[in-house]
């Protein structure tokens, strides 16, 4: 069961560790309401991440990260089948899977008496080392953008999907920092709207630039000559360079090529899956159609039509101009340079 | 004012001429609710085009025209001063401006006594042109379907934007008279939803095979195969084949070009406009930043957020393998056969 509190968390800071339960923003209710959640075990965890009450590939890590701390005190038969729980929960971002494993590997090796102590200090080591990537990421992206550049952006890869700068919106955050100017355009991202949603709301909160745009936009923007890049995140990095990542980024990734405009993946090195080969081996989720048939609780098509959900889709490596990660700026051929990471 | 009324018109059936006024289906309602409403002056028609509750390039043309006919109950002064009214509800659409054309020219050579019933006759005849027109559409459309192809439409082309077959989606009724199969996947189409709220609706309620996508979905259809053919309709074509259709046309037709699936224009004669020689001569229409900002009345973006919400885009002729008339199929170069037109 998920239950609200009164406290209030910093903007954009999408979830708190208090030792004995995790408080997270509820992202369904941006920008309208920031309402807190408590989440107290396991249950409440996989129930956040189904319903994207929690979301963004390194967010998603970090509090399953937590959550396994929570099933610690239960014993170590809990924790490994919360970690099994919780590979489940949502299938395409890499993040989650690998945060579960290195919750395992503590697990196997941890005494009975440290182990909820290992634990926990294992979520902080994941939730540091992508705090740290993000920033990493934002000097490594700035070296990619011109100023007066116009910057878009797909679905929310910002602070709310891993504090403090996200990934995606780093280089944005820095810049805006540094007093340079930088125009954002961000897609709605139907049908969950986190464009609209959270990435327009984290950066004109911070005061940058950003402009709303639907998803359909993308090329007519592109043809006035207002977009120099894309910046997106990714869910999973393939080995040769694939990236799933929001549904809609493929669209863009063609769109922005037919113009002669870079997409830049700026992702942590987590995302890299070196164990799935190409995109056509990343499992991609299909969610329920009442995400596309309904938009805040009212319908807006006719009741039973056939409606097709994927979460995400899968970029070609030939359409990414290049991977950003906080260990530097990688071109293609991606393979080898992705496997020594 | 608009008022509803209580009378039902057939599916899909968008507006009824009474003599004496219009009754339309107020598509903003689509589909939760079939309300009609009725236009008793200019002033109606106006509101009724601005506001939406009629779309469709066709159909304000035809309504435009009735429009007239009642402005001419109070003298022909009133006709032109209606007649410019309208030519500004709605700039991008080339249909509007040729049937008032069109009707001005009854007013310049009727006779004061027989002026009404001379624009009523034009009135008629513009409607007739444009249902004729469907059936000659959906014939040339369909030689170049193949049975169990997957045909993309965006927007509304429908009978719903011109009775009785509309133009984009005629071959799509006319192959399933016939009783071939074809599966037709309808963009949703943001920020207005006319795909969601209109295409599924309409083509559902034919016992049509439609499957309903977020326009960001385009892409991944396109690569997975599912999508041999887009058919679109058309608000202004240009001499030069240029195509002002519903925003985000041309992402779609870039997505296409790039994945060598043909993209059709199907639209009467009445909305190709010789005048315009290119497409970067067609006005297009930049509506209010709320149609992206709430969705049936509910905010789904940050308050005060900078919104771009062009209503139409272009699509250069190079990206159109074939403009279907009712006169035929032209395919490029386009310039000689369109002026033929």
């Amino acid at each position: 069961m998920l239950r609200s509190t009164n406290k209030r968390m910093a903007h954009s800071e999408p979830m708190r560790w208090h030792g004995d339960r995790i408080v997270i923003l509820d992202q369904r209710r941006l920008p309208q309401e920031r309402v807190e959640r408590t989440l107290c075990d396991v249950g409440d965890v996989v129930d956040a991440i189904v319903t994207m009450a929690v979301r963004g590939a390194p967010l998603i890590g970090i509090v399953a990260a937590y959550g396994l701390v929570l099933a610690a005190r239960h014993g170590r038969a809990s924790v490994l089948e919360a970690a099994h729980m919780l590979r489940s929960a949502r299938p395409t971002a890499v993040n989650l899977m690998r945060a579960v494993d290195r919750m395992r590997a503590i697990v196997v090796t941890a005494s009975d008496h440290a182990i909820v102590q290992a634990l926990e200090q294992e979520a902080h080591a994941i939730a540091q080392e992508e705090a740290r990537a993000n920033y990493a990421i934002g000097i490594w992206a700035l070296q990619l953008i011109r100023p007066e550049d116009g910057v878009l952006t797909h679905c929310n890869a910002g602070a709310l999907a891993t504090a403090p700068y996200g990934t995606a919106t780093a280089p944005m955050y820095i810049a805006h920092e540094q007093g340079r100017a930088v125009k954002v355009y961000a897609t709605e991202t139907r049908p969950v709207l986190q464009g609209a949603r959270l990435t327009a709301y984290e950066l004109a909160q911070a005061g940058i630039d950003v402009t709303l745009i639907t998803d359909s936009m993308v090329g007519t923007l592109m043809a006035q000559g207002k977009v120099h890049a894309v910046i997106v995140g990714a869910d999973r990095i393939a080995a040769n360079g694939d990236t799933a990542n929001k549904i809609g980024t493929y669209t863009i990734a063609v769109v922005a090529k037919a113009h002669s405009i870079p997409l830049y993946v700026a992702a942590p090195t987590s995302s890299i899956d070196a164990r799935t080969p190409t995109g056509a081996h990343i499992p991609i989720e299909e969610r329920d159609a009442s995400e596309v048939t309904t938009i805040s609780g009212t319908s807006v098509a006719p009741a039973g039509v056939h409606v097709y959900n994927p979460a995400f889709d899968i970029t070609p490596h030939h359409l990414i101009a290049a991977i950003i990660t906080e260990q530097g700026v990688i071109r293609a051929p991606y393979e080898d340079k992705l496997a020594r990471l």
